[in-house]
């Protein structure tokens, strides 16, 4: 009899393949579910793969409409950004999958929900905090972390004589000396060779990008246009050609960025697990979206609402790392930002070069720029000798004796 | 009869001359202080043309060193950023002349200091709050903030009959549409045609940086060497060049950033003063800094600790921005980050290539990376089943019935 | 000729009323204009004041519900407080007095504002900055910042002088050796024998508190009723008497607080203006619900958004003590801090007893509080094992060799 | 052959009496610790029991001094206070506690601690973190959370019953209907009958502090010196008699508040472990502190120092209620915050009565408070036209057209 019904998150590839034979193994009905979120990938074969390996039922979905408004866009909105270099294309995929998972999974009467990452990863996190947060009674059966898996498949030569003795189909090109993940909005590359911090990562890696010692000596000058702080469109301007759907638009800027190998870093960052990871990115429609939207947000946002919607924003970056996109502190977050976002709206005009993003001029009906205000030439409303007394005030502070103590006996001292 | 002594800032251009000699007009003794900070300036000529104008004495200071040292430094160790863009030349600069004007001012017995920044400006600010904070009992003579002064002097051409009324040599060459503001650290261009936030800069308009698309079409690699947050040593890796002081290493990293480009942002920015203004800077070596020193800080740093520290960076940089160098919360706030910086130490190594840094790669001898612990391939003592219980612990706050609705009625609704 | 018209806020005291007869002789033709925000006041002699001393015509406004329910609830949600110890009494009424002042003056026609607040205090930049923000072409007269006036006016005797040649009745008992200023929410207490910040505060200074001493020597126990993190009715528990208005709710708590002598507090604060100045306040009805709906907030409210909320608290106080309820980023936070709020419910029991709240209980049909998970006799779903791996996780930082560097150097070393 | 050898945390009650045993029925060696953090307790009689249940040896440790002076004191300096209103005595202790008997296990050379907190609460996390952060290769024995032994002991009676079988003393009064933790900040009380949030706690439960209602009917006056932030010095104004070493201070105050019903709170707080619980606190010295620290550090610290210090002493609560005071993070936040406190000196006078500290006047020689500048009655070198200034300055913001659409389309609407 069966142990019940389990939506397994199924790649196509030699792990999870190993892992839905392993679950029927078990004593599971396996359900595969493979969702379309812009990598590159033969969703037909694996289909078939799936089928073949004894799955129930299999899913193959294309999120990548409802991912690029549901989930990338409210991290431009946030100026979403890890430790101040990450743009998070992995972490903002996660929700989405998992959350259509749960769906799957509640309307297939599935108790349990499976994946194939590793103990040691944000992605586990990720995909479980979805999950409970959608589902809070369902099961998860993480083989990873499961003594009996892990154990049993401690490399990969393991995985690949139990796929031989059970008839999955083996790759047959060597794996890359490297793990990587792709989506619409990027590929990381990191393990392996990778794990090394020192060493330079080989130029080869980047699948999204080209090299920008390879592209092309001239820029492309794009302009994007912003309504409540989401991009609605964006032009080519000298070949005047453009797109205004959420996924064409995104899509475009990654066809861009990739030309112009915009997007690229190589960093060390902070996983929630307590350890420090290496990772290298490449996120050209995103480092794009990412320049563009500051600029505009800048013109349009008051200096201190801005200021205030920073912090959310750092904050929002650190709950989508570490896996909380469902919670409440996400949710209420998200509706401050969009808050915040109601007036970001304007043109963008930018040039894509050789690895950069330059912003060359911006314009918005709901500019909080005053051209005549902040004019050198032009005295206007602004009386100058209030200045005087605004500095006046802003040093009294300092006037009272002891104050000043505290830089005096400093290392500074005049 | 003298109405006491001014020390006036001074730069050598039409607007200062005009006001030393105005100064003069108005009783005063006027001693003129003109700061190295790297601009390129003929500093003799300069100086024999205070002379000339009836200063009673001249000071041209070479403040270079200490400008790296102790203000740079300072801002590097920070990752001072204000609004997610600008690295703050500017700012960084007032402070550390200002000083010396102050320090002059006392030495000379002079009961004021006067400069020539503009009534709508953060300069104006930052020069006189430095001012307050090391002599409170000063007096500050700021006559673009004068009706009598700013009313007699509306355009540039009342400033020329001024001076050929009074022999102050005129500039033969027409003023650029523009004004710059130029130190070690960078150079920022704003005003007059710039003002028009959608109209492209010209492409001339850089003197720092060449322009990408002339840029070497190979990169330099070089290795940063930090010690407690601040560089100690360059070197070109392939050329095996090294540097070794702070002025030549920053010096060093301004020739290989302006040599690729490296630095250049255009932006619309919040003046202290309330208005949005649109600033366009180049700050070649500030640049390569900013990125290799947050490459090392993450590599050396606790996560935590570089949460409460980049929070502290966003404050100490609108202090700086602001004015406030020399002032309690600063001084605070650096000593904090100065603390936060003991362990952070290392190399990166970089690429500079068409106007962007790339890093490479990085090592420390205090690294806080464990390459065993995050290896994929290595378990350690690493235990995977934890993960399950942090996962489940992280997620109790979802179990509560109630919490869920905030969601659950949301858009996001599964 | 009349110079134009101006809407005075008029207190019917000494300093406004002479402020009315000086603006007459400078030629302004004035409106006086009283609120009521629950001070004891005669309203109708000062209005026949008024009159008499030739104002065009007088408006004299009972803002209590407003003030009540668009200024203290806001404030009540936010829990704004402001350097941990101040309930911002007169801060809060200050945009809800000039938002009138500014309504007359617009349907009167009247260009130009004025107010007897000195030149030292932070209401003139509440009263002139919430001006500014809803009629920007106003034109503020601000008599104690005209050197004419303040310079004619030194002391309190120049004042009597004047009142008495230009016929305005003198007050015939003394000054009271302090200032004060009162409405609904508070009396606030300073200047005068009070600037020494050492010496004790006079028993007799309280005019809406009981002395603790002297209160009741048994508690009255009070239920409040909240709704979207406002009080929506009070219960006597004992007497079974109730309020559900917001003024009634108020005014009752006020009458609790007042008999038990809550609210009291001396504290020394920093003006916006940059100095440190030493206050009295009272504020009996606003003590009872500060504390009434933190219990009821945390009660209900996720710990994660409560964090970030808090965090959004402490910077609404900043802007409210400051004079910046009406900006953009005020109404912004207040709609973020209002979005907080919206399942803040449920009914807090407490008592009231010598200057002291004591919480006694609370229950809400949306606590995040689940006894069953929580109780120590009850395992429930949670198991305990999970803790293990959530504390390993969390200790995965300490494990890296060099973290413990830090404390192992620190004087805690073990 | 034994196991090992554990340091078991040992309090001399049922619980822990039995984990010994049971600690050697597993085969291990047992080493009890009992720390004398203040709490009352027959620490002879412990000490005989421990030995007669077989304990290879006993540790009683008197750590009163430097839990006052190495714990308590950096939280007053912080004004730790956790979701603005837990004074933290129980946090604070465990570091502590846990700090000691790490040092033990380190000496004896065992691998092993134990402790007897339960599964569902803070305080295994408190104490295990402190144990990795101190002692990474430490093995924790936490038996609350091993299944063999929690499904064996699933209620008291089957803690009884092991008693009974092993000759461990049971307890012949009844048991409290709520659980207690006692030391020399407070005594906290949860679980059982106070597991119901609605009701009301029982007027006999508390045994720090008198009842409010049968307090003294008249206060005791106290004055306290603080330097560097911490209390030197408490002197009863009227008797005369004071106290000046951390210990005998802070006792001082324990009994003053005692006498006079200080510090009573009635709390819901999130655990870190998710979850709300109930429960009710008795912190009579602490509470006088917290409130006395505030009043001398407003007096003494500059404006903005402080509101960063506040962010910071924020954090640091929630670091210490989460456990992790031996943390690189909590390490640099106390180093920060100690730097904050130099010039926090000074008398603060105070009152205490019937449950309440009032604050009744400060003096200090490091004061920041200016009476002249600040005072009514001079005008100082103040000048009153410089606020014009500064409030038009401030005003800039609202004169851009369209900044004023946000509160304009507001309900706020004028």
């Amino acid at each position: 009899m069966s142990k019940g019904t389990v939506v397994l998150a199924y790649s196509g590839g030699l792990d999870t393949s190993c892992i839905l034979v392993w679950l029927k193994e078990e004593g599971y009905d396996v359900i595969t579910y493979l969702a379309n979120i812009g990598q590159v990938e033969d969703f037909d074969a694996a289909k078939k793969k799936a089928e073949s390996l004894g799955a129930k039922k299999v899913f193959i979905e294309d999120l990548r409409a409802e991912f690029v408004e549901e989930f990338i866009w409210p991290s431009v909105q946030a100026s979403a950004i890890y430790e101040d270099r990450y743009l998070l294309g992995t972490s903002v995929a996660r929700p989405c999958i998992a959350r259509r998972q749960i769906q799957i999974a509640r309307q297939e009467g599935a108790q349990y929900v499976s994946h194939g990452a590793t103990g040691k990863g944000n992605d586990q996190i990720r995909f479980e905090l979805t999950c409970y947060a959608l589902y809070p009674e369902v099961q998860i059966i993480a083989p990873w972390r499961i003594p009996e898996f892990y154990n049993r498949f401690v490399g990969r030569k393991d995985l690949m004589e139990y796929a031989e003795k059970h008839g999955i189909p083996v790759p047959v090109t060597p794996k890359a000396p490297w793990s990587m993940d792709a989506n619409l909005m990027h590929i990381s590359y990191e393990s392996g060779i990778l794990e090394n911090p020192k060493s330079h990562a080989p130029a080869d890696l980047y699948l999204m990008t080209k090299n920008p010692e390879d592209a092309p000596n001239s820029p492309d000058v794009l302009e994007i246009e912003f309504k409540k702080g989401v991009p609605i469109k964006v032009t080519h301007v000298k070949e005047g050609k453009s797109k205004d759907t959420p996924l064409d638009i995104f899509s475009y800027l990654n066809e861009m960025g990739g030309r112009h190998g915009v997007g690229r870093i190589d960093i060390v960052e902070n996983r929630f697990i307590g350890m420090k990871s290496r990772g290298i990115y490449e996120t050209p429609g995103g480092t794009i979206l990412y320049h563009a939207h500051l600029d505009i947000e800048t013109f349009t946002m008051d200096r201190e609402v801005r200021r205030i919607k920073q912090g959310l924003g750092v904050k929002f970056a650190e709950m989508l790392y570490n896996g909380f996109w469902y919670s409440p502190e996400c949710e209420f977050v998200r509706h401050c930002i969009d808050k915040s976002q109601e007036s970001v709206e304007g043109k963008v005009q930018l040039s894509v070069f050789k690895g950069q993003v330059y912003i060359l001029g911006r314009e918005s009906p709901k500019s909080l720029y005053n051209e005549e205000l902040v004019s050198m030439d032009v005295q206007g409303d602004y009386d100058p000798c209030d200045a005087s007394g605004f500095i006046k005030i802003n040093a009294v502070r300092f006037l009272v004796p002891y104050s000043l103590i505290i830089f005096h006996s400093s290392s500074h001292t005049i």
